[in-house]
């Protein structure tokens, strides 16, 4: 399947400094790294909801939840730069950073989840997070959505089936379909219902296969998948399966986590349930490497009390202040109200564009992510993926940067930062018409 | 064994601050979480080689190699702000950072080693390293060394005898014992060929297993192992059989690179060795979270091709800006040949101490490197395990702040920042001349 990427091939069509800069990457980075985009973007600065590239063009950056509170904002580099001036150590000594943080993130969570580690990566969280789920259950098995992505360490890769088939997968995992209630043609009444008996045929079918349930590891914004929000309370029944059989439910926040979804800080909040362990990255400190994961301190112990855990970089004060920048600024700035308002004018913009373009098969979201599915015909929604592809260039063509998702490559993925306003949706949403118009099967 | 840990018993003698720390620290952070010292540091400040706990307390660091080139270096910290305030984005659109930083660090380098990739932490980069060995010989086999530690992942937790025997090891690892030529008795002209044939006898039981050789992933300074620096050029000829049986060297250059040795830049390069893949963390941004992994271009083309690899914080121009800082301050600075001149300097002093303090079996190190063995009896080598750990509290007492290493934890690791300097050698040596004292047994 094509991804959003450049290719040998498409070098000659680049202009000599980018060709340069493609070139000594091939050579020295190595052939696992990937640009985006035919025509690579060379960005040097960013601020707020917008990216400029080196030859002084602006962007309007529709696709990082990374700088997620906004690029460059000033309170995180202030909040960097003192700590650093200060002090950079590990949790081996004492500071009161780590536990300030830890305390404020933890009142965000529900108060069955009442102890947090620290890592860099979401990779790390994740990694460890099974390992804990093992140990708690007793179980191996892992139940992850057919397209998902959840790392790229050896544990987390052989749970990531979006890695494609090269990748082995764990022996004992195995997948789950996501709630597309679109694609499957289940009406949104009857979705939560067909996914509850969907998990139970999963983990009937794990232990048909002789392997121990230990639970399942799913983002609640099924990102990869191809981003299905759903509606609240979607996946409640489906959690109530894992834990009736005795699994665990880790609930990748990376994507859906601190306030993107608008209705609640959490992805999983929005549907209702409490997870056993979350694991986040991305978002967390606004660019600077930390991720966590939070946990019942019953499910921790287990882990705890077999194995050594430390992380050196983990909870230092540096990144730790990123991340407490980062909650201040939600909530000084009201950045989950804002995700919830825009997001949903921004959905209104779309549907109204879906009116004018029969390639637009679904608009779907919640608060700032936003699926937005390409179909060739929207009675059989056979996948537009190549003309997403397409989609996706021209819209770069026009200053906005985004990407696709799910397994057929068609769904535009709509993630801008949180400092996406209302008035960028016309930048927007005027691009994509004309994205469209350009390219007509 | 004990180890340099807090432990609840030792609360009732905390000040009420501390012990208000410790407890939110096992109420919040979990059992996973440790603290050095039975009366722990709470530091508020760094500048150099020196930190300051909440009392104004001023201590030597003789034990941080994250901080490498000195706490809160102000060429660190300006390089970050202005990288912050600039941009900070991911690796799949084109930055000049990367690339320039990627040069200059594969510079530093053999020329063999020709591609370099970015991650968070070390332990990211280790498990990357293993699965690249075993992509590239096709063998799943690792020998280790018998108290390494390569990481926190699942894959490297498994390559990490030192986390204990609750830690299942990697079912085609191996492990080798380290060239301590102290301990075993073996002189410093036997040890290469002892260690070499170590090497062999230990493949050929590997194979006789049934498992395939995929190479050795070894710290050069066998840290955990309780500090073997040896000769230059003891590492050649059981590298030399690595190769021969068509395994590759792994280099875990976390502990010994960047200048530390003194020396050479990198720790293998002391025994004249070329490793097919290097892997570095901790000193690399002084405290920003970056690791990375370089290797032969052919050595990384099977993993490459077969898998995607995306790492979202490697390699963002902030963390490579606090790693290009740490080149430059390194080289301006002269910081390798302070490590070499320093660490003789500070070794020459302990050898005095040992004239005078029995407990003292071995000095050893190279550069800014050095392990302190004590021992119950100079002829039987008994290990003075728990005087070890009383003498680290007396250090702590008197502002120096170390560990130990090794199987018998009776290895004091002196680490010091490479900001440490000829004046600090009174401090340390004249501490542990008081710390030996006060622990006579």
């Amino acid at each position: 399947m094509d991804t959003n990427s450049f290719r040998g091939e498409d070098e000659a069509a680049l202009d000599d400094v980018t060709r340069g800069m493609t070139a000594q990457r091939e050579r020295i980075l190595g052939a696992s790294y990937r640009l985006f985009y035919r025509r690579p973007v060379h960005l040097v600065r960013g601020e707020g909801a917008y990216l400029w590239d080196a030859d002084g063009t602006k962007y309007l950056d529709v696709y990082n939840n990374v700088a997620s509170v906004g690029h460059a904002h000033p309170r995180v580099i202030e909040a960097v730069t003192r700590q650093m001036s200060a002090l950079n150590t590990h949790t081996r000594y004492l500071h009161t950073r780590v536990l300030d943080y830890a305390e404020d993130l933890l009142s965000l969570l529900p108060e069955q989840i009442d102890q947090v580690m620290f890592m860099c990566t979401g990779s790390e969280a994740n990694d460890l997070a099974i390992r804990v789920a093992r140990a708690y259950t007793g179980g191996q098995g892992i139940i992850i959505t057919s397209e998902s992505y959840h790392g790229n360490t050896e544990l987390t890769s052989a749970h990531s089936p979006a890695l494609g088939g090269n990748q082995l997968p764990d022996p004992a995992s195995r997948r789950i379909a996501p709630p597309d209630g679109y694609r499957q043609g289940i009406a949104a009444t009857e979705l939560a219902a067909w996914y509850a008996a969907e998990m139970q045929r999963t983990i009937d079918a794990m232990r048909a296969d002789g392997v121990a349930f230990a639970g399942l590891l799913a983002d609640s914004a099924f990102s990869s998948d191809g981003v299905f929000l759903g509606e609240p309370g979607m996946l409640r029944a489906g959690i109530d399966v894992v834990h009736t059989n005795g699994g665990v439910f880790i609930a990748d926040e990376v994507q859906p986590g601190f306030a993107r979804t608008g209705d609640t800080f959490w992805g999983f909040a929005r549907h209702g349930v409490i997870p056993d362990i979350v694991t986040m990255g991305k978002p967390m400190g606004n660019g600077i490497p930390i991720s966590g994961m939070a946990a019942r301190r019953e499910v921790l112990e287990a882990f705890s009390r077999q194995i050594p855990y430390f992380n050196t970089f983990g909870g230092n004060p540096v990144s730790v202040a990123a991340a407490q920048a980062v909650l201040d600024i939600i909530r000084e700035e009201k950045l989950q109200d804002r995700a919830r308002i825009v997001g949903a004018q921004l959905r209104e913009g779309l549907s109204d564009l879906a009116q004018r373009h029969e390639l637009i098969g679904d608009v779907r979201g919640a608060g700032q992510f936003t699926g937005l599915e390409l179909v060739l015909d929207r009675e059989t929604k056979k996948p537009a993926g190549k003309i997403a592809l397409q989609v996706i260039e021209e819209l770069r063509n026009r200053g906005v940067l985004t990407s696709v998702a799910g397994p057929h490559a068609n769904v535009l993925k709509l993630r801008p930062t949180l400092a996406f306003a209302s008035s960028d949706i016309d930048w927007l949403v005027g691009a994509l018409d004309e994205s469209l118009l350009a390219v007509q099967p």
